[in-house]
Parts: structure tokens; sequence; C-alpha cells
């Protein structure tokens, strides 16, 4: 299925949750989407398209589609197929676009932005004053809600084909991790291991899933730094772990994984306990993670789930969420499976729902030997969790 | 130089407009910068980094330089050398930011929002609502302005290794102009010129200045859309204009331009006289706007210049503006130079200043021959203009 019938597929999509969310009617309001374009472009309008003059997207409950845009970018929005009316302008979006509020007369208006969910907060503040500006005299801007809850279910309600392309980047990612472990010996940098996946990834003609400075992120020794450095001059060496976290775009869509191997030292035939501990403390924490993500579950229980393993084992909270939405971006918003820090805001107070698409992902240091973390890409069903990657179930012993 | 050193450089220019605004505290704050980023990141932290959780990054009129940023990405903020205090959080950013805030107890805060210059709008709305919430109880979202006057001296006052780049990046696209002239005979398709002046571009190691899609626009019939239209089935044709708008970015830096050519027809030694009258009329209406184009000169003033020779000369009124900066960017924010106009908002209102670099571009259709428009590169000194592009003063005919 191409980009461009995705495209007509999440905009039939978000007409039904308008209905289902009694929201009358939904505006995206962006400009200049070349500087700064707001992630739900790439939903509802087009992955490529650019928008150089402020430009309205309205979908209604009532099943109205209508881009108001300005007079050179007309053509390419009518060739999308997804806007029956598209209403190009020349010097002020003004007057089309009262005229077709005052049209519509909608009782509620979603507007692009949000607090707490980076994915539904396209509307730059400048913008919304404008919008303000622009609609002085009408009853309109009173009636502005967030759009967020409209475009948290769109964006992470994946469709069958959307879930075929996260499988599909899921499958290619696993295959390069397979290529590592016949790579990786002692003496290996970090920095040789990421060209080596890079290598790896051009071939299949894959970039990578976030940027590239950091994708993949290596930690071959207890020293390496963890989180979102690049990989460093640390050598792979018997007696550690190595870590991995990857991810590669396909299509348009992402894999967001992490693997793990142990360098089996001298006379060992299997990883010291303590390796061994880690290990299967963050497996543990993973399945817990698993357990509870279901239909209906809240955000922060799932985190909470996990969490509690990590600490009753006896190591340190890890301090980041266990898991985030993976579709068209490495972090695909909407509901975080985090803790209730506020950091995360209200993200980790959303409901799981069928079709979503998480991470799953935690990590332990173990002193002297490395950092151990896991990460699993999942896809919530009515009836179970499937398991996007094949799960990481023991250490990958070189 | 490398970017990490121009880094630098623009942030030591950043205090000094601080000051010679009198501007005490400039503070950026952006999320989850893979989803939508603030053009300002790359002027003052970096082209490539990105910021997951909150990130403060603050400059002042006194030269302090402190960013507050999640603890992963701390280390990354620290390499670059431009924070002197990189303060790491794990759990919220409210405690960091409001004692650092204390501190300094500026008496006016330039925050990253804009009405009308996109390229000084990074915050979301979103961000906007929870900076007031994580200020409530101190004294400093009151004292909030506007950080555009400063972005847009900071953006448009380019220095000696930005200007040199930008020159190295029209000349490379000279170059592939004079290659197209080589190129081009009738029954090309626009989509094969595209697809020529893609080839020569990739071989030189360099990327397109805006979308692919649409970088270059071929236009080689009279029927061929205006505008932002990707490259069609139209052919060029003996007695038809062919224009190309394209740009490339080499290191960091890009270039706008168009360029004409004409396909002279069985026994034409010259174009014919309505095709020459376009081009001149163009060519006098950029002169003209050069002639406005100094330091102290408003947006609007230029483009009026230029705009009333080509009304005078009996051509339709353009419906874009006369030009913009380009930089890091083909439109790169600021002042533009454009009709007063409410698409436009202030960003026609602003002065020209030295250092900057604009855009000069226009064109006028003529009727069953095609379009006619040029574009050139040129930058505003204290003496005079200095033409990045070797500016085209007859059409090329083939």
């Amino acid at each position: 299925m191409s980009q461009r019938k995705i495209i007509l597929e999440k905009v039939d999509q978000a007409i039904g949750i308008l209905r289902e969310k009694d929201v009358d009617l939904w505006l995206t309001f962006v400009r200049e989407t070349s500087q700064l374009n707001d992630p739900s472009m790439s939903l509802i309008v087009s992955p490529d398209l650019q928008m150089t003059w402020h430009s309205a997207f309205i979908l209604t409950k009532r099943g109205e589609r209508i881009a108001i845009v300005g007079r050179y970018d007309a053509d390419n929005i009518k060739q999308t197929g997804a806007y029956k009316e598209v209403i190009g302008y020349d010097q002020s979006i003004r007057q089309p676009l009262v005229e077709v509020l005052k049209r519509l007369d909608p009782g509620c208006i979603a507007i692009n932005y949000s607090e707490s969910d980076p994915s539904s907060d396209g509307l730059t503040h400048g913008m919304w004053t404008q919008l303000f500006r622009l609609l002085e005299g009408t009853p309109y801007a009173s009636r502005f809600i967030s759009s967020e809850s409209v475009i948290g279910a769109l964006r992470g309600r994946k469709s069958k084909s959307e879930v075929d392309r996260v499988r599909a980047a899921v499958k290619e990612t696993q295959t390069i991790f397979d290529e590592v472990t016949a790579f990786l010996r002692p003496g290996r940098k970090e920095t040789d291991i990421r060209d080596f996946i890079h290598d790896r990834m051009v071939d299949r003609g894959l970039t990578t899933a976030w940027e590239m400075e950091f994708c993949p992120i290596v930690n071959t020794h207890p020293d390496s730094p963890i989180g979102h450095g690049a990989p460093g001059e640390f050598k792979a060496a018997r007696g550690h772990t190595v870590h991995i976290d990857f991810g590669v775009s396909k299509d348009g869509f992402v894999s967001d994984l992490q693997h793990m191997w142990y360098l089996l030292d001298k006379g060992e035939t299997l990883p010291p306990a303590e390796v061994q501990k880690g290990f299967d403390t963050v497996r543990a924490a993973i399945m817990a993670a698993a357990k509870e993500l279901k239909p209906g579950a809240l955000g922060w229980e799932v985190d909470k789930a996990a969490r509690d393993v990590v600490v009753k084992a006896g190591f340190p909270e890890y301090q980041h969420a266990t898991g985030h939405h993976v579709g068209r971006t490495a972090h695909d918003g909407a509901t975080v499976l985090g803790p209730r820090w506020e950091r995360y805001g209200e993200s980790i107070n959303g409901e799981i729902e069928v079709g979503n698409i998480f991470t799953l992902e935690l990590g332990v240091e173990v002193p002297n030997r490395g950092y151990i973390g896991l990460e699993e890409d999942v896809l919530v069903t009515a009836t179970g969790l499937d398991w996007l990657s094949k799960p990481q179930t023991e250490l990958t012993c070189v």
C-alpha cells in the first residue's frame, strides 16, 4: 500500500474518531513547514509536501474534508486526494477560513496543540496568537479545545498496513543484530560496530530510525556513557557486556530495539552469576510490563509493573519510561508507559488501545561488567500481545 | 571552519546582540526535537543534536551561557562547548529552571516565539502553557517578550564563514545551470531535466536546498503550473521558455536561484520581442529592488520598487514576495522583502542590515511562450551589494 493510500486510510479513520469522541471539527493550522513541521502533517496530508503560507486542514465528524492553502500549494493538496474541497488564497487566509467556519458552525474546534504530547503539539505559540487575531469578531476561538485525544487515537491505533510496515522494519533490524553477532569479538571499538551496522543498513536501502550520529547507541564497557551518547572509543572485551540500541526506517516506518551480548571470558561457558542476574531481572521486568499491557490499562500502570521488578531485585530505578509508541517515528507520541514524574505530564495517564505498537525497554548496570538493557516492539491486540520482535530470552554469548 | 566553530561564533554574536538590544536573557525552550525542531537549535546548539526531554538554553547580556537538559543529553551539550554551565536533571526541569532564573533575576526574558517570523517561532503553544505552569509562584512569566528581534538579527547577520558557505552553494548551483544549458534541447521533459539535475547534484555530494520532490522546479511550457509544483510531463519546445528554480545544500548552507532559457524557433537568432520584453522587465525589476536593498531600508520598500516596475510594464502583479533571507535554509526567516499583505504580518517591516543575504526573485508570464522568472542571491554590505550569484543579464538561448 502506498503512502498516499495510507493517508486516505488515516483521514477516514480520523473522521471515525471525531464521531466517536463527539468532536465537531479538527483544525490543523500550519505555515512554512520546511522550518517546523507539525507531526500531524505526515498523518493526514503527506509525509513529503511542505506548506509555505498559512494552511488550514479541516476534518469534521460529518465527514467534511477541507483544505485552505496558499494558491501555489493548492494543486499539490488536490493531488493527495484526501481533501474534497481545496481552497487556494492569495493575500490572507482570514476570509476563506472565517467563511468555512461560518458555514460549518462547529460547536467545538479541536486545535493542534497539547501540553503533554509532543506529537500533538504542532501549533506554535505565534500561530496560536495569530489564529485568535484572524478569528476576531467571531465566536470560534472561544470554542477551541486541544486535539490531543484525536491525534493520540489516530496516531496510536495502527492500521494493518501501518503494522505491516513496522513489522518489516523490526525484521530488518533483527537481521542486522544477527550479523553483529558474527562480527563481534574482543577489540572491536564502539565506532567499529556502529560503522558495521551502518554499512549493513545502507546495503539494505534503509536509513536510521533517529539521527544517524546516535543510531545505533553502542555500549561495550562499564564506563561507556548510557543514554543518548554517540559510540566512542571503548572496545569490546572478554568479561564485559555489549549493548546496542538501534532501529531502522523502512518505507516511512521505524523500529526501535535493544539487544544484549556477553563476551565469555577465558574458561567461561556461561555468563557469570551477576551478569545473568542482571539479564534475568531486565527480562522479568519486560515480561511484567507485557502482562499489564492490555486495552484499558493506563500508561503508568504498565511502567510500574516493570519498575517494581527492577527495584525489588535491588537495582537502582531507571531514569526513563518503560515504553513509548513507535510508528512513523521512534518516539511516536501519545501515551507513554512512564512513571508519574512531572516531566511526563499527562502522557502517562493515557489508556492502552487495540492497535497500539509500544516499545518495552529498560536496563540495569552491573558493576565492572557493563550495562544490560533490552527493548522489544509489541502490538496490542484484543486478545493479547503480538511480539513484533522475536524477544531476546537469553544473553547472546560470543 | 567546522559547524561546531560556527555555533561558538553565533553564541558569541548572540550575546553581543542581547547587549545591543538591552535584552537581559534569551531563553530557548524545547522538547522532543526529533518531532519538531526549533529552527534556533541549529544556530545556537547544534545542527544535529536532538533533545528528548524539556530543555532550556539560556544566554544573557552579561555573557552567561547555561543549558538545562535531561540527564542523558547533558554530555552531548557539554561537548558542544557553547554552554559554560550544563545542568542535567532527572524528573522535572522545574527546580533547576527556577533556580537559574532566581540567580540571574532578569528584568526581561526573550522567549522563542513570534507571530511574524516562522524561524523565530519554535515554541509550541503546549510548551508555552507548560512554561507558565513551571514558573507559577515566580514573577518571571510576566517578564516575557518575544525573542524575534534577537533571533532575526542573529540569523540575518551572517558571519564571514556563513557567507562563504552560501557563496559556495551558489557557485555549485550555477555550475549545474551551465550543465543544463548543454543538456537542454527540444523534447526534454521536465522530469528528464529534474533527473539530470539530481544526478549532477549527487555527483558533487550535494543535497537539495528544499524537499527533493520540488527541487528543482522546472517549467517548460506555458501551461506548466507555476509555484511549488513538481516537474511534470511537459516537454521543452522551440519557441518556449524554460524556467528552473533550484538550490543546493552544501556544508549546512543553501542557495536558492532561478535561471531562464529560451529555445530559439527555426529561423530565429534572437528571442521574439514579447519574450525579450518579459525578460527585460523581470531583470529591470530585480535591479530596482537591488538599488533599494541597503542597510536601513524596510522589507516592503524593496519589494515595492520591484513590484512597481512589473505593474508599470503592464504585467499582472506577482503573488509572492520579492525576496527572503537565505542561509541554513532556503527561507531563512526574519525580514521578508514582501508587500503589505496580511499574510506577511510584521515580517515586511524589518530593516535591512549589513551581513544579510537575500534572494531577489520574481517573474511574469508571457502568453504562449511560458513563464519568465529570475532569482539572484545577494549580500548586503556597508558599501553596496555583493552579488553572490553571477546575475543573469541575458536569456540563455538554446
